[in-house]
């Protein structure tokens, strides 16, 4: 096949963004994502700025992309504003230091945000794919993300081609793009494998500036081995959940979802090894290692996500041995993954981590002591909101016990008490379902908190006078507050 | 027809139910429950406690219900616990004196939750109905709120038959129980206008105890005249939204949800006045008076929700015009009009009363001050969550600007400023889409916040010295703290 687009080098391609642009890329969790191009952008900001022109872009992406991309472009001073998550550590420094506008939204919403005009016109898409055939059919990589509605939606788009994705990924994208309202009919999806939509994306070639090769592969880290803090946390979740099963309140064939890194590893691991939890299917965002592992090992059977976030080596292993994974993996674009639609439908069991909690239920998901930004909420809050059973888990404690990653009031919140089911550290569960704040503020100390900090947190809720809810506006902060002044949340009792 | 179920007095029917028992009561926004069994209940248990006997219940309900059921069973010191909702004065005292433990939660969990057992077993259901016939069919009266399913659910049924409820009725209630995962389809509603469900309830006449004759009215109370700040407020709402309109980004057909409440009343009378928005259909919970005179005046086409909350004047008047009305209106269980599958689907616009937020688009529905519960979230975090736009509204100050509504921090938080797109007062309208918290923050003080105290705001925001988000743990409080010191928010000018 002779291809009608022209070739173009990254620089090439980095000149056809104009200053002011807003540009969609693909990629999520660092899969998928172009890899050369935006580097060329960055390279071509800087020359501008040392010239003393400005040139800054609009960047929007599936979800968070690595240092080929956010990296490049933050470090570049290149990033006007970003939505709607992410995790680079240049990036989030120029976030926090009022350099990038960031607004952190639900990941659910950004695709038919993208549709209605909510965030303006997107100029450009820039989209790594498989291949690309001359009638503009494109076959995704590693991931959906929002690239289906980002391709269609942008004036142009620039496709990078990377080979090292094969052709016969073919039937791992489900690509659908519902009517928006008044005219949107149901997602039919009703459980975790079925398939609603295309396996390529068809775009209009006239739209398609041109192609970049590139053939880098996602930029994945390997996630830390369990800890005994991680271990111990997965194996409480598991314990709850086994018991849930028991009680009945737990009808085999409710899939989990689970947020992302090494709490969550371990509690799926922890999950797969309670042998009174039979096999079960992922709907969730992310497919990470600990995936195929017990997809290897017959516990999990089937994994729907939106991005297959895989090291090299992992990647290799899955591609090499396809037939046994073709049937038990798909990706779907991130409005699909993370439906309130199909997550209340299909009756998730929710399991993601809290980077602080209070003793109300509260969840903090995204501030690091109320201003730093981490990461983003993500699809925290599409999943949790719409649960089965949602459950947060944190270690107890962070930095020695210097930190109670539970605090009396949470310095930032990004779920309320209403959507926060069960919560979970090292040393326990509290089920906060049915209980009235008083109950759950004594479960959560009793069950979760660090011994270290009990006594701590019982005389701040016995300062709160109130016996609903607990805000004392002259003490909520005092676990902050010893923690700005002594670096140890501990010596909060000077402050009580 | 001759009934087969024994005519019960309200004081042979409260001997029925045993202390420690859970009952589910009909009743939605005061319109529906039972009215005469519980008061008896209340007496029951206040001669029983002069004895030196315990009698406390657990009490559901679909929403807030009056005097004759919160009330009386609060002073009554009858109320062990008590979901989802509430509003009665008597009762909210004994909740905030730590009396009653009330689980607040999401109007949409309350359906799956009492099927799946999340709430333990339900004893008795207490439910009035227009008809019942002698296989156990029953047709609701003015709401349907969680009926179905707790006179499904519940071990046994106690009838209160109120005949001022005529039987043309019939077809006013659309009952539709979904399956619970993972054997739920869709919930296969695609305008408010359609019927998915049954019009009547089939119950085992097993299960039916008896049957209590009342004729009382829904204790409907006639809203308060719009005043200068609310009639304000509701005309910068509609012309937002018919400037949204004019940018194309609110394509004609969404429907509107709307809260309870002089505000909400207020807003959907501007909407009604601005000639540049055309009729509408309402998808939301309760149906209020102002509903039906926009129906009148041809304004609102169709409205769909849990309850038609009518005072007994207004009631008489649709009932007596029945014949232009009943293709105009539909009830729905509380699970349904408020579900998120559905309200993502139909793109609803939702406007919802702020008791408190701030200066990050955070809402506070629930606790004054983040102690003292006021009614509870409702249905507001399942409407806003799943919205296609979702607007908050508040006066920007309370008590001759003694409280700003709006503060730096709030005491509590129902809804996290990802779910919070837009925000009204009298002095202006706040779109908050696409912004981060610094815009977020200017945009709230400029528009919204009262010119009194947007210094004062802008000081703290200074304080933070953070250019992300807007937690001072040192001076979050500090209107809050002002006003519990001097009684005036406007003095923590003194606390910077």
């Amino acid at each position: 096949m002779k291809s009608p687009f022209p070739t173009l080098s990254p620089d090439e391609a980095a000149l056809l963004v104009a200053d002011g642009s807003t540009v969609g890329f693909s990629g999520f969790t660092s899969s998928g994502n172009a890899k050369l191009t935006p580097t060329a952008l960055a390279n071509r900001a800087k020359a501008l700025h040392a010239e003393g022109k400005p040139w800054k872009i609009g960047v929007i992406t599936g979800a968070s992309v690595g240092q080929t991309l956010d990296g490049a472009l933050a470090e570049a001073d290149a990033v006007a504003w970003r939505t709607p998550y992410q995790s680079n550590g240049s990036l989030r420094k120029s976030i926090n230091a009022g350099k990038v506008a960031y607004f952190d939204m639900h990941l659910s919403h950004l695709q038919p945000w993208l549709r209605t005009g909510f965030l303006g016109k997107v100029h450009w898409a820039i989209i790594e794919v498989a291949s690309v055939e001359a009638d503009g059919t494109v076959l995704l990589t590693s991931s959906v993300g929002a690239s289906n509605t980002l391709a269609l939606q942008a004036e142009r788009v620039i496709l990078e081609v990377n080979t090292r994705h094969p052709e016969f990924l073919r039937g791992l994208h489900d690509l659908y793009e519902p009517a928006d309202p008044p005219h949107r009919r149901e997602i039919p999806i009703y459980t975790p494998r079925d398939r609603i939509g295309s396996p390529v994306l068809k775009l209009d070639p006239k739209r398609i500036a041109g192609i970049v090769f590139n053939d880098a592969g996602d930029e994945v880290k390997e996630f830390d081995e369990p800890t005994p803090i991680t271990r111990a946390i997965g194996a409480n979740v598991a314990a709850f959940l086994a018991a849930e099963r028991k009680a009945g309140r737990l009808p085999n064939g409710l899939p989990f979802q689970s947020g992302v890194g090494n709490i969550a590893n371990a509690v799926i691991e922890a999950m797969a090894q309670n042998k009174e939890i039979p096999a079960f299917d992922l709907y969730s965002e992310v497919i990470q290692e600990g995936v195929i592992n017990l997809i290897e090992q017959g516990r999990i059977n089937f994994a729907s996500g939106t991005a297959l976030t895989l090291t090299e080596s992992v990647q290799k292993r899955v591609y090499g041995a396809w037939n046994e994974y073709k049937d038990k993996l798909i990706l779907r674009p991130m409005e699909i993954s993370n439906s309130p639609e199909v997550v209340r439908r299909l009756g998730i069991i929710t399991i993601n981590t809290a980077l602080e909690l209070d003793i109300d239920g509260n969840v903090n998901s995204t501030h690091v002591l109320g201003k730093q930004m981490m990461n983003g909420i993500g699809g925290s809050g599409d999943f949790t909101r719409n649960a089965h059973l949602s459950i947060f888990t944190c270690p107890s404690t962070q930095k020695d016990g210097a930190i109670s990653t539970i605090v009396p009031y949470a310095s930032h919140i990004d779920h309320s008490e209403h959507s926060v089911m069960v919560v979970a550290t090292e040393h326990g569960v509290a089920d906060l379902r049915g209980k009235d704040p008083v109950a759950r503020a004594e479960l959560i100390i009793a069950n979760c908190v660090d011994p270290q900090y009990r006594d701590l947190m019982r005389a701040y809720v016995k300062s709160c006078g109130a016996v609903h809810a607990h805000c004392n506006p002259d003490k909520a902060f005092i676990f902050h507050q010893a923690f700005q002044k002594f670096k140890d949340m501990r010596k909060a009792t000077e402050l009580l």
